[in-house]
């Protein structure tokens, strides 16, 4: 995939709100989501994001404003999951949004027509947008590792270097942004060496994640190289792999988190495209002294391993503070560019024995955080595990989350001589743990 | 759910096959599958193990033959999975099942009918019977534990005894019994502290479980308590949880096993319901000198726990053997009685921290090992890592499995006064690497 004319920075749209400065969903985004009207008994559809409006694809489907592939395209959005959209594979993919740059661009004759198939993003409310087979979570970023090592006194492990660590995660808690999080209750050990206490988790965190969507699958046997890779992305979202520390702290060992991440997991609602995002590749390069991957990790070129410059940022809300209509404070902001392993590197290593990925499964790149303290993406690297609060504002700390706590993810990119694009928001709330029936 | 007339090892089928002794499918099993006629592009659909036949529940459901709920339940087995069937619920599992033992026994008028809807299992073909959401993969065999710790030199970690230790495994690669299996390839270290190597797995295991299917799933935030645990499960299958060593021992610090298990699992056609196994209880008891579990995973009724005597063996016949129509020689045999914690306290576990699970849902028993070598559950327990082959008869020996070698699980249960029922073969083939396009 190469640079296009809808990556042209001059290009605008009839609908004002797209082309405001700072705006997430400028007509050179174009991302995808499953919405209906709030509050409506309406079915789920696909839709796609220009300024503060969505396109209804049912609509525009029904508006024979597109043509061919693109329509094929759009017709196969018309479902409650993107599934069927993406086994069209890339070709639909890109025919959609060329059709929909086409039709949403200030030039466009059909733009009457495309009005009319517009929802407020502020009147709508979003589903998962895909059926998600497999569920996978990365551990990518290095800081994050040193940083998580560093609380339970111990050494990265030596596979770091050598490969991106995953595991599978949990498919049926995983939700949409907006998601209400019971806190979990489980197993933890207030003395090291003691009897373990069952009950209300007391280090509740979130990890900042970059989630990718799966497009198109391989068979069972025949991995996927890493020239090949990013193909097989459909889009890019925000994750917020909500973790239970102290639970997580003793069921680890030996087989990896469990009932420490299960409860939930949240997605923004929209599934930025590999083709918006291409102008924020970046070149990725192993830090010095730290050894060259295998071949099957490495790229000829290293523009094309996956890498991208996707700014994130998290922010929190306490319930008082939401209460009382204060904004968040901003407690970190980092990069998915600090990742030790790109999306390909992942993708490529996941299939390296055999196992087949299908058209929805989900890969968290792991927390991103970067070298500074500034730069965490979880609580336990930000406050050290709780013993250094966090300023969240207005006069309250936090070591990690309190019930009524409003975590708040965004992401955009943004580049000398192109048009910021965003991922929106990925917000979710904690619930105090259910009594039990 | 108690003992009935379903159970009584007096009545008799008026299919003879279904009356000879170690018949796996006496008209007391009546197991569940997914099949069609071989080779056919038939409807995938439900069907019930009589003898050697099987009941095609959309030929039955079209007869009339059974009425009410049982007719409501075969209808809706008349579908690619049985998931639809496990919506219903617990009450309509059990009138299909009365149902049908009343079509099926000798003393049915229905009898011809019931005749002219049988498919002899030797011409007919099946597929997973469930569509899978999440698989979870536990490690409840005390004795599986301290052989595979003794094999890295490591303890039993202390939260063995307090809970069923668990991890997430992967949906998209698991097959059915006749299963054709990948050698995986993928990194490892020759040299404890070398570089790592990528190349064709050198210790390639299976691993002998047991899996639970969940019927009836509960909400994000309510966990199902032990008392209620069972009945949430819809039947029971013998799982070969395929295991690449070598690549474990390297990726699975700090989160656990990935690609060392990701390649494949196979299970085997049948689903054994719950009220078929409930003649084989057992009682379960903790050994002396180790802890009580917490109150959630602790009984009023250790009877009610969820333990089951289910008989277990594992035999393998090499490409040779195979090819020479030789019978395979069994490596083990043992019990899931041993097991250190019960399916219910599993989904006890599983739920504790407000986890959703979901009709379809696979729970692995993790391997089930005895206290002696002849019930090793694993190759690497049978062989000590490969430094005791194990002598697979005709003159062949294996420390880990070889290009062809055909791994076979067989389960059944035996009970004094009760009628033996079997769960089928559970076989599966090893290819060899694939070469890289």
């Amino acid at each position: 995939m190469e640079l296009n004319h809808t990556h042209d920075a001059s290009r605008r749209s009839w609908l004002d709100s797209a082309n405001a400065a700072g705006c997430d969903f400028p007509l050179q985004n174009l991302p995808l989501c499953i919405f209906r009207r709030q509050g409506s008994a309406e079915a789920w559809r696909g839709g796609v994001a220009i300024g503060d409006q969505i396109v209804d694809l049912a609509a525009l489907h029904g508006s024979g404003c597109l043509r061919d592939l693109a329509a094929q395209a759009a017709h196969a959005a018309v479902a409650p999951t993107l599934n069927a959209l993406m086994e069209l594979g890339p070709g639909a993919w890109q025919a959609l949004r060329h059709g929909l740059f086409a039709l949403l661009a200030a030039t466009s004759p059909d733009a009457p027509h495309a009005r009319r198939t517009l929802v407020p993003q502020a009147a709508a409310e979003f589903a998962v947008p895909v059926r998600i087979g497999d569920y996978t979570d990365f551990y990518t970023s290095l800081d994050h590792a040193v940083n998580c090592s560093r609380q339970l006194g111990l050494e990265v492990t030596p596979n770091f270097d050598w490969l991106p660590v995953a595991y599978h995660g949990r498919v049926s808690s995983i939700g949409v942004s907006g998601q209400q999080v019971f806190r979990p209750s489980g197993q933890y050990r207030l003395d090291a060496d003691g009897v373990p206490a069952y009950g209300p988790c007391q280090r509740l965190d979130y990890e900042l994640e970059v989630g990718a969507v799966i497009g198109t699958g391989n068979e069972r046997g025949r991995p996927i190289p890493l020239a090949n890779a990013q193909q097989h992305i459909f889009g890019l979202c925000l994750l917020n792999d909500w973790s239970a520390r102290d639970i997580q702290a003793w069921e680890m060992q030996p087989l990896g988190p469990f009932l420490a991440k299960n409860f939930a997991t949240t997605l923004s609602p929209w599934l930025v495209t590999l083709e918006a995002l291409l102008p924020y590749r970046t070149t990725w390069t192993r830090a010095p002294g730290r050894p060259q991957p295998l071949d099957y990790l490495r790229a000829e070129d290293n523009a094309a391993t996956g890498a991208f410059d996707i700014r994130l940022e998290v922010s929190l809300l306490s319930a008082r503070q939401l209460a009382q209509g204060l904004q968040p404070r901003t407690l970190s902001q980092t990069s998915f560019r600090h990742q030790y392993w790109t999306l390909g590197q992942m993708i490529a290593h996941h299939t390296s024995g055999g196992c087949n990925l299908q058209p929805g499964d989900l890969l968290g790149s792991g927390t991103i955080s970067g070298p500074t303290r500034g730069e965490a993406g979880a609580l336990i690297e930000l406050t050290a595990s709780g013993t250094q609060p966090a300023d969240i504002g207005h006069g309250e700390q936090r070591g990690f989350l309190e019930d009524g706590d409003t975590v708040v993810f965004r992401g955009w990119c943004e580049r000398e001589g192109f048009v910021r694009i965003g991922f929106g928001v990925n917000h979710g709330t904690v619930l105090p743990a259910p009594v039990p029936d």
